[in-house]
């Protein structure tokens, strides 16, 4: 039987998921529950749109919801709300928030004895599990994540607030030499700061004053100012054809020692090269939905993470494939 | 209270469990178990030698037992016999047959109530892991995994056995090529061969024919016959001062697409460059016991596999330490 999954908030994530599925043959999309009406939404794969307002409605149609909205203000309230009718599955990723949303919706999740899992994504999500494996494995070690080249959305928009601009597009760049340095076995002490670079690419309004954008993006306090940021100025054409993409990715590097004085050194590397940061996310939000529903087959209730998930339940192949194929 | 480690076997594994041991403070070496005569065996840190006949009598006194024995002849014999008295872990590595090594150890575990797990080290164990969730959350694409630059032990035994030759070492490597034409996200069919190439030193007897040594290795059947093969004759002591450590690793990658018409390409890549092969598998057994004594704890029996270990079970650290520090 095909695990039946609803799709809560339909932006960039929401279609992700939805084509997600389509790629799962043992998931089924009941359908996108949205904010807007639902008549003034078409689906990419043509699978029905509901009210939110119909969303408890629904109950027995659906094994797990996944979340699609933003951890600023939509999951903080959506996920523990939901979690008290549906199994649900969030890519919440504020990481100094963690804590607070799971002690949230592990209270709504074991009142009602529904399965939460929280969290998940790229990072915090697959990251997360390249950091905590090389750590456990490398106890006597140094860990460094690396972002990028990817397109950071919190520092587009920051520059599209500057006044005289009209759009913005900024990529975050990880500093080639301070990763090199740690591929090598090195164990620098490194901020963010020193780790990354910004690059800016900005389309001014006619007649506005380019110099002082500049100087305006590069000493942003917190986004730029103690980054080494550089700004092109573009027209809109260029943006539009060589910008229009959301890609990501980025690299979690280990280093650490084994053996008689720490003679042996290993270095563990996970990198990710994302076209759709969204659709990325996406599939591993899908993949998450199956576990959680095999684990709240198995009785397991409360709020989780992908750190509890035991790694086969995340995939459609049988222990028999798993143990003769992948291992 | 620390989890207490028996260490069944002292070869190089052996030697590397008792070293990763002394990097976890919550895990104790309670001794070494030997088929040699323990007074002729002395330890690195000093830890107790007992003889393999003794290790039934320890039963109360170890939480699980780690089994350093090779998987040729050892450990299908070992683990399923040991899992009938201790928790145990291994790093059984012949692939094709894990099913089999599985169904024998499940059996005695679960009849003696006793929690295994097989299979730990790198690959099979992170390699396999990194291949899991690739594919878990890629459904759509295809898989490499390359080895090396490291020494293949069975490949330099194959030289060894050949008339003439006094010493040998021989490096897989990967094809540069074909590994930089995987992570740009072409997908191409690749055998074995086709992904490695075989490098190989070698110290001839004084008189042997280094021509006929170098035919016979170029076209010795499985082992060198299908791939791209070097030889290099060398002295013994640029052996012993060259080629003295058993450095090893590789790269697991996964390209896959995502969105409408798979518009949208995504590279997962996992690599380890480990200056030792055995202190690193050595590690990965060391947090696997930890895993199984947890699993042990909580009534969990039977015969499991990295696949089936939530990843925190591995860690060290508080559900709070890696919800808010490692997520």
């Amino acid at each position: 039987m095909s695990i039946r999954i609803g799709i809560y908030g339909y932006g960039n994530l929401g279609r992700g998921v939805e084509l997600a599925i389509r790629q799962n043959p043992d998931l089924t999309a009941v359908g996108v529950f949205t904010r807007r009406a639902p008549e003034s939404v078409k689906t990419l794969t043509g699978i029905p749109v509901y009210s939110i307002d119909d969303a408890l409605k629904m109950q027995g149609q659906i094994d797990v919801m996944i979340l699609c909205g933003g951890s600023a203000t939509d999951l903080p309230k959506q996920t523990p709300f939901l979690a008290q009718y549906f199994n649900v599955v969030d890519s919440f990723d504020t990481h100094a928030k963690i804590l607070q949303h799971d002690e949230n919706v592990q209270k709504a999740a074991k009142k009602a004895g529904t399965t939460a899992l929280i969290s998940a994504g790229w990072d915090p999500g697959m990251f997360s599990l390249a950091r905590l494996y090389a750590g456990a494995v490398l106890s006597e070690g140094k860990e460094y994540t690396f972002w990028g080249k990817g397109v950071s959305q919190g520092h587009s928009d920051a520059i599209r607030r500057i006044d005289g601009v009209a759009d913005a597009r900024q990529y975050t760049i990880p500093v080639a030499e301070a990763i090199e340095a740690v591929r090598g076995g090195a164990t620098p002490e490194l901020t963010t700061a020193q780790k990354h670079e910004r690059e800016c690419f900005v389309v001014a309004k006619e007649g506005a004053d380019a110099a002082r954008i500049e100087r305006e993006i590069k000493t942003m306090p917190d986004y730029f100012a103690d980054y080494n940021t550089t700004v092109h100025f573009i027209s809109q054409e260029e943006m539009n054809e060589k910008h229009a993409g959301l890609p990501h990715g980025g690299v979690v590097i280990r280093s650490g020692v084994t053996g008689v004085d720490g003679a042996h050194r290993h270095v563990v590397e996970y990198s990710l090269r994302l076209d759709s940061n969204a659709e990325f996310t996406a599939s591993v939000l899908v993949a998450c939905a199956r576990a959680v529903y095999r684990l709240h087959k198995e009785g397991v209730v409360g709020c989780k993470t992908i750190f509890d998930v035991p790694p086969a339940y995340l995939s459609a192949k049988t222990r028999e494939e798993l143990l003769g194929g992948l291992l």
